[in-house]
């Protein structure tokens, strides 16, 4: 089959590769309908993902068929179409009887990481029972694929974390995907407000488009001035951090209110300062998470209520044997205005 | 009347100072029985503390008689007994609203820090109604100073930020009076083991007194290490810091484990360092509070019911005479092992 490998630092390539086999009774394997590239890919390409070594077909994202189900695997059969979770859960461990799917002790963030993933025309979906959820009557299966990973992981890391509530006041720092499927299941709480904060125009636009009630360009203006002007000086009840560099977690300190809470959704390399001399009095919290998809079967029935459609999330469709030019585009996303870009197998 | 006045970085003195009189119809003046110093006090004499001006009466802890209620308070009487909570509070805007009597728009930490506080023959108490407490029947009342901060601090900004519960794992940084009424508080919840952190052999003696599972010198070992031996490399779900250093707090993001909580009780005078890098899919979170006292009446029916007895946390005890000794006995509190000093008038 082919599969889009990560070859080391700076080099992946479509590649032939064996179609996966069962391994384990609880296993499943997929045959790949949809996938998609996440930020988190292109930080494995740079090489900045230790975990995930050389030789690893990458993607924790898709939607396809179950082609073979594993003699233990109950809840799918053969041809079903599944979603593909981003997270692996056992559903027994101690964490996943907690809900912490993400720190599952045979699985969290494994496909496309730790073991091959789903940019190829077949995957092996370990413990499959509990990462793979049946794909809702009516929906549209390429707008679905946005539900393996970055509407859960903006609601439960960004807005969750963020004690979202009726009437808050929230911040989103960064408008990529991540960042505006934040503000979209903001919405779901009935905010007083959204304010979006972003260097790209092109993104700010989307952002109000997406029903962001403020935008605030970073690169122009003073974020935590604006952010003060709009919240009469009293700062925002959520900061949500969907960038992952220190300056964005630092600014986010400067936007929250008293009480507040900043819900770092970001992927962060390095240490940041803390500014605890301005924060030790303000009852405050900060937040991390890497998602753990509980939520996912609630925002599933959501998009096929149609109270939720991340469809407008899709800029750009390819197939997948222009695998690799749907990642360099997407590697230049800013000047493609690229948000997600849907393969099709 | 005689009065601890603060006169500026280093200087302090008991002086002669007017007996306050009421300024609004919310106030009480209250004569003072009992007072204690607190670590924040000497902060201020430190110069550290930029809104405690020169020529203010410090102190913010004090049991005493109400002398003369203001004609708008409807809950004390001349001649009732009372507990001075740090934490004035209307009762009535915003943020009282919501429980944080900290941010108080009228009140918060005002007592001897923007107005005059309770190290003197008598003490002015704004919006007395909402920030004083009836003396539960039969307590004792030098042993009650203790419920003014510091046992509500440890309580709020420690075990409730930190989420204790039933069998949580639990780390202090830190065994000074606030860390031990973090124990004494934890215990409450009946956490699964209690492990202390500090350097000075005494105070991690009595911590084991007041029911630490165990005690760990950070001056002879690696804190990291013992505590991970501790947890089976797990780490702490509450790791609660009451120093105040960029260290500690430092250290503490070492010790937890993931789901955890890091509650800073600590009064931080500078950044430090947040090693996003290790913690951003830690599903962790950092919380910062100042006490705002909501438990105090839980607290308070704990201690007349006998289930909780901060009387150990008294070291020593001064007549008023004497509060310029007690000041320098406390500024050296590892040589003389002491923890509250206790200051009768």
């Amino acid at each position: 089959m082919k599969a889009l490998v990560y070859n080391g630092k700076g080099k992946f390539a479509l590649e032939d590769k064996p179609v996966p086999q069962i391994q384990e009774p609880t296993d499943a394997v997929v045959k790949v309908l949809y996938t998609t590239i996440c930020g988190t890919d292109l930080h494995i390409v740079k090489g900045d993902v230790a975990t995930c070594t050389p030789g690893r077909i990458l993607g924790h994202e898709g939607v396809g068929i179950v082609q073979e189900p594993g003699s233990a695997v109950s809840r799918f059969k053969k041809g079903d179409h599944v979603l593909i979770n981003c997270i692996s859960s056992c559903a027994t461990c101690d964490y996943c009887r907690r809900g912490m799917y993400s720190h599952c002790e045979k699985g969290g963030w494994i496909l496309g990481n730790t073991i091959n993933g789903t940019q190829a025309e077949y995957v092996r979906i370990p413990v499959a029972d509990s990462s793979l959820h049946p794909v809702p009557q009516g929906v549209d299966e390429k707008t679905l694929v946005m539900f393996s990973d970055i509407l859960a992981t903006g609601f439960e890391c960004g807005v969750q974390n963020g004690k979202v509530q009726p009437g808050s006041t929230v911040a989103i720092v960064g408008a990529g995907p991540v960042g505006l499927a934040a503000l979209m299941t903001s919405k779901l709480y009935s905010p007083s407000l959204v304010i979006m904060v972003d260097q790209d125009p092109n993104r700010l636009k989307v952002a109000q488009k997406f029903g962001a009630e403020y935008v605030v360009n970073s690169a122009e203006v003073s974020a935590e001035e604006e952010v003060m002007k709009i919240t009469n000086n009293v700062g925002c009840d959520a900061v949500i951090e969907a960038v992952g560099v220190p300056a964005t977690l630092e600014l986010a300190q400067d936007l929250v209110a008293p009480g507040g809470t900043i819900a770092n959704v970001g992927v962060h390399g390095t240490s940041c300062c803390l500014k605890m001399e301005k924060l030790w009095d303000r009852n405050m919290s900060i937040t991390t998470r890497l998602v753990d998809t509980t939520t996912t079967p609630m925002l599933l029935k959501l998009f096929a209520a149609g109270r939720l459609n991340p469809k407008d999330f899709i800029t750009h469709e390819f197939n997948f044997k222009d695998m690799e030019k749907a990642y360099t585009t997407f590697q230049a996303a800013a000047q493609h205005q690229a948000l997600k870009m849907l393969i099709s197998m």
